[in-house]
């Protein structure tokens, strides 16, 4: 990409939650914004979304909708990211995807920026952002992996409603709101009530029974590590929280790794806070990291059933660091 | 203890959630009970709790009240199983006592009756039941331990309020009011806000980093089992919901088991439901579990990244099979 002092930037699926979070953090962060193009799908035309004291209006997507954007951040779902992104390159626009559609492309990297940044170099126009889970998860494992090499993950997610988009939110408020008056509940998004209840299945299911989200953390890890041996089983469930990821991970090293250590590894780790003092009751919850940048790990504890066991605790802010701050973080790379 | 056709029964804890369930149950399952006796702190006496059509007053638990009693159904706590339990067995009782006080005694046999209901044999006045998430466990881990031996097992949980007691049950729901009303929640029983908030800690924490519920699950599932080599660690979570627990479990066995052969293991086992359509995103939830017997597992699929692995999804409801229900099939093999 053309190195300039500012940007003509689009979001590409401005009315929705992450993209909303793209504005905020495009803001926040004083990304050389010339101008912002706000683009979403008939429905959300005419709204408009604030942007350094402007209310900007939101337009309708179409092919015609990238002439001058210098770099478009999609997050409008996999079939629109498919049908428009291949049109916003052609165009001469970067994009930078959120979906899943091209993340397990040869030619595309995927990058955390803190984890794989080198990868950007030689993109074909595309580079994806990664699965809100991968992304909280590699930016605790990548340190440990530097100091002892892991060799194995089990990862068991509490994933917020907020991954699932804005009427995911609303489908929880709702069902809470009727359940506490003793009405009927209605479900649109998920298959089964998500109101005080935990929902194991993120996306659709495979043939061997995984998920879809599943397999995508399992294999967006190997992809973003560059190592297919490195080994990562995932079970995934939603549970009724509004913001934030969290998961609860077990994972082997080839060296010894003292939960001290680990401690220590991630400390000194951009991106990581270590929040870790059980005496007090203190560990991360997602309740607390809605709007944090950084990622929180704590219950960090050694696991004698295997040789060189760690349990940890990992929470982050799914819209934030798992989708619109990565996103951004990306684009400041390409500016650099 | 001496057969008879019929036994006076006490229920110690009597107002509480797992004991208000466990007058339930006798009355379902029909134990013979000629007198049933409620037993609870001052803080409950008056109360009257129906059995059998009557309405019966709940007294004031003292060093005097077991008198005559045959079997003693205790769920007040540690501390008050600790005053009173050798009371009741000096007075001639059995107590099934579903504290963790006496659980790892060496004394003590800890039962599940599916599981190892040959331990009861020469117990020595108090026999204890399991911690719920390790009743919900082994139930599903037995069938597989006999059918291919279970070397490790990573545990994830996700325990449901009712757990902690009523008082939770109220803080879950009077929490969610007062958020959704705008209003600002209280804290009584957990450290943190527990509605739209996941906690992952369950009982205080030791030493190395562990808390007691994971502590409990690795070592009476040891104890259980009879096989001071099985292994497990443990990640127990505090999740927004009421009633059931769900555990997310990835297992290593030393004989190969496809996911077919754990699920036909599975299907033949005592008190198991294999519940495991995905194709249909039929698999366990927590809210229809609540009010069942039976252990339900399903997300049953087999994890490639050991030789020998499988992850599995258990439901069961906590107050029932995870405690009332267990004692109460505890009392009736005394009885048989």
């Amino acid at each position: 990409m053309q190195k300039k002092s500012t940007y003509v930037v689009a979001v590409v699926g401005a009315t929705g939650a992450v993209g909303r979070e793209m504005v905020s953090i495009l803001e926040e962060r004083k990304f050389p914004v010339s101008e912002l193009v706000l683009l979403a799908s008939d429905r959300s035309e005419g709204e408009r979304i604030e942007f350094r004291g402007k209310n900007i209006p939101v337009r309708k997507l179409t092919k015609d909708s990238f002439a001058g954007v210098d770099i478009a951040l999609f997050t409008a779902g996999s079939e629109r990211s498919l049908k428009f992104a291949p049109v916003a390159v052609a165009a001469g626009s970067v994009v930078i995807d959120n979906s899943s559609a091209f993340r397990m492309d040869p030619k595309v990297p995927l990058v955390i920026p803190e984890v794989n940044a080198a990868d950007l170099e030689g993109h074909a126009g595309i580079i994806a952002n990664p699965n809100c889970s991968t992304i909280g998860l590699l930016m605790a494992l990548k340190p440990l992996h530097d100091a002892a090499k892991i060799r194995r993950v089990v990862v068991t997610t509490f994933q917020s409603v907020s991954g699932t988009g804005k009427e995911a939110i609303d489908e929880l408020a709702g069902q809470t709101v009727a359940l506490l008056n003793f009405k009927d509940i209605e479900k649109k998004v998920y298959p089964h009530q998500i109101a005080f209840n935990c929902i194991p299945q993120i996306d659709g299911f495979l043939e061997d029974g995984a998920t879809r989200e599943e397999m995508k953390i399992a294999g967006e890890t190997k992809k973003i590590l560059g190592d297919d041996s490195f080994k990562v089983t995932a079970t995934c469930v939603r549970v009724p929280v509004f913001r934030c990821h969290a998961e609860a991970v077990n994972i082997e090293t080839e060296r010894k790794l003292g939960a001290n250590d680990a401690r220590a590894a991630l400390a000194g780790a951009p991106g990581v806070i270590v929040y870790d003092d059980p005496s007090r009751s203190l560990y991360p919850l997602q309740l607390d990291t809605a709007g944090k940048d950084d990622v929180y790990v704590g219950r960090i504890r050694e696991d004698a059933t295997v040789p060189n066991g760690l349990n940890l605790w990992i929470v982050s802010d799914n819209l934030r660091k798992g989708a619109a701050l990565n996103a951004v973080q990306i684009a400041e790379h390409l500016t650099r």
